[in-house]
């Protein structure tokens, strides 16, 4: 990393699921009063990502917007979400009239995720920002949601350097004070990082090594032939997220009472166990590998 | 309390909130095959009370069913919670073509309410049938929300004869085991102690001390003049619905960083705190007193 690229502007986003409420009222916010976001080497701008959805207390209008950032040029009757992102973009793109250098987006899960920093690719900032708060958060896990086959629909994708921030669990359309204050503690740390990554403060530094969750693959909830689900997350996986799940171990209990297990062949490490969102994306859970990185 | 009146039919309702799952999926469950509801002296109906709300996964279409219920003549354009409650009353209500004697109405919580019994009149049947389920359940909570001013509007007030099951804290649009598996078991008790008052078992029992928390009053966000919440929950009473609030404790922090304290002159019991569908209601937290009755 050299710090002869100076970041100038950062966007960091909240309420772009609109039933999110701890990033959506830190967003709302900031955006009155970005003062706390300022440190003197860049701008810091704040964002309430889908205004509309936040005020209905939805996740979303007609499609999530967390994977409308990938449609270039909308037209006339597009959803709600794909004009929004057309215009976040034009605002703050690439190409747009005031580019971000780094985004930030806020979010909550309903699973037991704690503190959870999600990156999508391997560029070494990212992962380096991602060490460098843990260090100070000890807290903070690291997903590494990477597939290079997927379009860059996400809001935290729309340029290389960003990540999303995940808390939880809580409900949907609540502020839990406790994850709203370590959502607060975890952005001022990304800030304070690009504002040592510009003042050069980081060419000096040592490799370290960094745990990375990475992602694998999602499992679906036990379906009938109608596709109606049958089952629900077994107890002793419900919260368990980031905790090794073995080969033989309950994933499932069906209405029916029956138990059903993991079936794979090795331990791997469940997250999003049980996220209200994904019932209809169908899927109940996903599993990571955990892998220590140099960075 | 006489075993002279038999109980011929008892109500299981879920699905009045349609994003209260767990409810929601046991009274499907049990539309397909009450057989483990029924008893020999009586028989149990199953009712997912609100199926399109359900569908949607929303708490209700037009407004909450489980305050439409004392409409007694709903007009044409009626929200469809008041024609749905009215449709409910004409099959299971006093006068209703299969009336139901005991109505049992489970219910999800994003509070921290643990299981809870909720009554809302003293009638003798009701304190009685907690006391029994919590000897057999004791994490068995009873919260009397007793008002004779308000209109009988929940839909287990539609009897003198029944109770609402609150288990939380749970996201909505999610199903959690260990919240279905508990409701399941409270309900079934339920049933069990309907049985034994239909057999005259109860006629010779010994009357017996029951703690109930007594509903007082509750309490709204802080709020700004243009009515815009400014507040949240303080992290000290997240969680802590049932335990002790005394006066001087912290109630909520506002987004400026103060702290705002319970300023009352006794202790009281805080419940419901952070419910997500009381924002709506400006109910941020309840409070009640802790009563020991004779039952």
């Amino acid at each position: 990393m050299s710090a002869s690229v100076a970041l100038a502007r950062v966007l960091v986003a909240g309420g772009t699921h609109g039933n999110e409420w701890v990033g959506a009222w830190l967003a709302r916010k900031w955006e009155r009063d970005p003062s706390s976001l300022q440190r003197p080497s860049f701008e810091s701008v704040a964002l309430l990502a889908n205004p509309p959805a936040v005020e209905r207390g939805v996740r979303y209008l007609d499609q999530d917007l967390n994977r409308s950032f990938d449609d270039p040029t909308p037209g006339l009757g597009s959803a709600w979400e794909v004009l929004r992102a057309r215009a976040i973009l034009d605002a703050f793109g690439p190409e747009g009239r005031t580019p971000a250098d780094v985004v930030l987006d806020m979010h909550t899960t309903t699973a037991n995720m704690g503190l959870c920093l999600i990156v999508t690719n391997r560029e070494p900032f990212n992962l380096q920002m991602a060490a460098w708060v843990r260090r100070r958060e000890p807290r903070l896990r690291v997903y590494a949601w990477i597939d290079d086959t997927l379009p860059k629909s996400a809001l935290s994708t729309i340029v290389p350097r960003g990540a999303t921030l995940e808390v939880g669990p809580t409900a949907n359309n609540v502020v839990r004070g406790d994850l709203l204050l370590a959502t607060e503690r975890v952005i001022g740390l990304c800030l304070d990082f690009v504002e040592a990554f510009n003042r050069g403060d980081l060419a000096t530094r040592q490799p370290e090594a960094l745990d990375v969750f990475v992602h694998q693959r999602s499992f679906d909830y036990p379906r009938d032939r109608a596709g109606e689900v049958t089952g629900f997350i077994h107890p002793r996986l419900q919260d368990a997220d980031f905790e090794l799940l073995n080969p033989g171990d309950p994933i499932f209990q069906l209405l029916n009472g029956e138990t059903m297990v993991y079936e794979g062949e090795s331990p791997v490490y469940p997250v999003f166990v049980n996220e209200a969102a994904y019932y209809e994306k169908s899927i109940a859970f996903s599993v990571a590998l955990r892998e220590t990185v140099w960075v």
